[in-house]
């Protein structure tokens, strides 16, 4: 990120690369790379290993640099979860995007046109008016689009969750021009934190099995169906071994965070935190409390406040805008003022989208910051 | 804001001037302009009718042309909380600013140096050796600081709560160069939203006669101390009519949110909802729910899901990271694919820090759209 100035007042990047970590601004989002990597790596046998293609979630960060690494590794594309989302990763020369969602609404539609244009595009369907509306939107474009109709697997969000519905949207989507039925999203998002292996595992074999279902009934209507995509951090282990998806969509496997972390990894998977909140301490006004610089607009808190990661007897016990309260336990060693503490976000997705960059670093020295160019691409 | 264009692809402004409300493109924050300036009224009048200063709180709103509404109607000044936070409403000409908090650390000490030079700023201090550098720092950049010591009134976060200590950073602050004390800040965060008025004018209270007994300490040793900042938007009508209250910071009376709005207000002061979130129902898969393109990444979570404005029988039930769950009663009208809602959002604060431009509009019509300069300056 180059230094803005404004009125002659520089507000400088939070860090150059050969900066020790402890010395880079705060707050700032820092990813430790040799666990990002090794995350990338895991997950990326673990499809190679399944036979399954992976296509990361570029909604879990929002930063081209890290998709073109998952692509270097032997990812298939990515997905991106809003319309505007891809825009960046477009303009970053990524072209095989799926939009994981339904598009409603003529500025989207426009813009999915011109996206279509220039990438490889697909993007899911679950309602016969809109998929009209895709048709005519690449038709105004001259432009092409493949298509997914999202079924519902068992998650009660969007989707269709009907034998003759999904056949009519097929069947539409092979009639109308610009538009290349390819096969069926079926993403199940509350199972992915469903806290048990075992729950995990017997949704995910509900999940793969409507699926199939759908999948055997377009085949024996005539009607191929090729792609089934789904799956997150928390079910690729069943998803990928499924034998029914052919593309994992998960995103914060290469991060982790305090609600990944809270599920059980007892299986063959499992990953690392690498994604951290740095953090200063700017207050010590008692000996069971110090107060640290970083709040909701630096780590978002609805699945709670963030850990302290190696840090004994501290607790992040409550969290303000901008400030965030630290119990110290009785006989722990009080942090100093100026000290600096690593915040494990409780949600990562969310969090990437406060921040528009991120700070890199290997063996505790900066190397680079790299954008998060979609952050607040939201439409 | 301009539109911005990347390898041919165009993503433009979610509205023009003169576009109706409901064509705006979604997710988009959007400002009611006749129940804002209302709220900006009866906020000014009871600071004026209690003759105390109103310094509303930038860290609300991050909006330049907002704070500069908010001086036109007589306020002494702004609040930021972060002192990169300053630089986008120093940048705007705004002259007058508190940093509502303690700066730590030599990279915010700079910054602090040189934005005292380009304005006139204050700042609080809780601890000697912070003292000790900013004044330093005021040194290095060849500036002036006020300064007030943060004295801990209740909420236990920052501040001094002890006799000794305030007087001495008082005695420290006017023997050291660069630096002026001139007065205490006062802020008890959590009691904004004890929800029975009963309940906060207790502990605005005791709040005020802390202040004032350190106060009376200071003048007791020769020390003047003639501001008393503080205050929010629940708890201004006590502050002011305190007399102890010099200075009030509140900042979301201007919008009002859920949180606020589960607050009793039977009191002589009231705000309307002037923030919300435009929303569109992007899936519409059962007749009992419907689903909106709008989740925690543009309407924060932390204090609960946003309600649905002015809509009988709908409530948003789940938030997903891009997905609203909506409820649809039994015998309610059903929402069409396409249609738009507007969102009250439960916190005002953290959900401007995800935006960048603030659609307003007034009788239903899009007016202009503002930049929220300072959306992410959190350092």
């Amino acid at each position: 990120m180059s230094q803005e100035v404004i009125r002659g007042i520089a507000l400088p990047p939070p860090a150059q690369a050969g900066d020790p970590l402890a010395s880079v601004d705060t707050p700032s989002l820092v990813l430790d790379l040799a666990a990002f990597e090794a995350n990338l790596r895991t997950m990326q046998a673990w499809a190679d290993r399944h036979e399954v293609a992976l296509r990361p979630h570029a909604k879990a960060h929002k930063c081209p640099e890290i998709a073109r690494r998952q692509l270097a590794l032997g990812a298939r594309g990515i997905c991106c979860q809003k319309v505007s989302e891809a825009v960046p990763f477009v303009a970053a020369g990524i072209t095989d995007i799926h939009i994981s969602n339904e598009v409603v609404g003529p500025a989207k539609l426009r813009l999915l046109g011109q996206l279509a244009r220039a990438a490889k595009l697909s993007v899911c369907v679950d309602n016969a008016a809109n998929l009209v509306q895709i048709s005519q939107a690449m038709a105004a474009a001259g432009a092409e689009i493949d298509v997914l109709v999202e079924v519902d697997v068992g998650q009660g969000r969007c989707g269709v969750s009907d034998d003759a519905t999904v056949l009519a949207l097929a069947q539409q989507a092979r009639a109308l021009p610009g538009v290349n039925f390819v096969g069926l999203q079926a993403y199940h998002g509350s199972v992915q934190h469903f806290r048990t292996r075992e729950e995990r595992a017997a949704v995910c074999r509900q999940a793969a099995r409507i699926a199939a279902s759908y999948q055997l009934l377009l085949r024996e209507s005539g009607i191929a169906c090729d792609i089934i995509t789904g799956g997150g951090t928390g079910s690729v282990e069943f998803d990928a071994a499924s034998g029914v998806y052919t593309e994992l969509q998960a995103g914060s496997y290469a991060f982790m965070d305090g609600d990944y972390g809270a599920n059980e990894w007892d299986g063959p998977l499992a990953f690392q935190n690498s994604l951290f909140v740095l953090s200063t301490v700017m207050s010590t006004p008692a000996p069971d409390r110090v107060i640290l610089d970083a709040g909701l607009k630096s780590t978002t808190a609805e699945c709670g406040p963030p850990a302290i990661h190696g840090a004994q007897g501290l607790q992040y016990a409550a969290i303000n805008d901008e400030h965030g309260v630290v119990r110290v336990a009785a006989g722990a060693p009080v942090p100093a003022l100026g000290d600096t503490l690593l915040l494990v976000p409780s949600h990562v997705d969310p969090t990437f989208n406060l921040h528009d960059g991120l700070v890199v670093y290997r063996d505790g020295i900066v190397r680079d910051i790299w954008e998060i160019s979609a952050r607040g691409f939201s439409r």
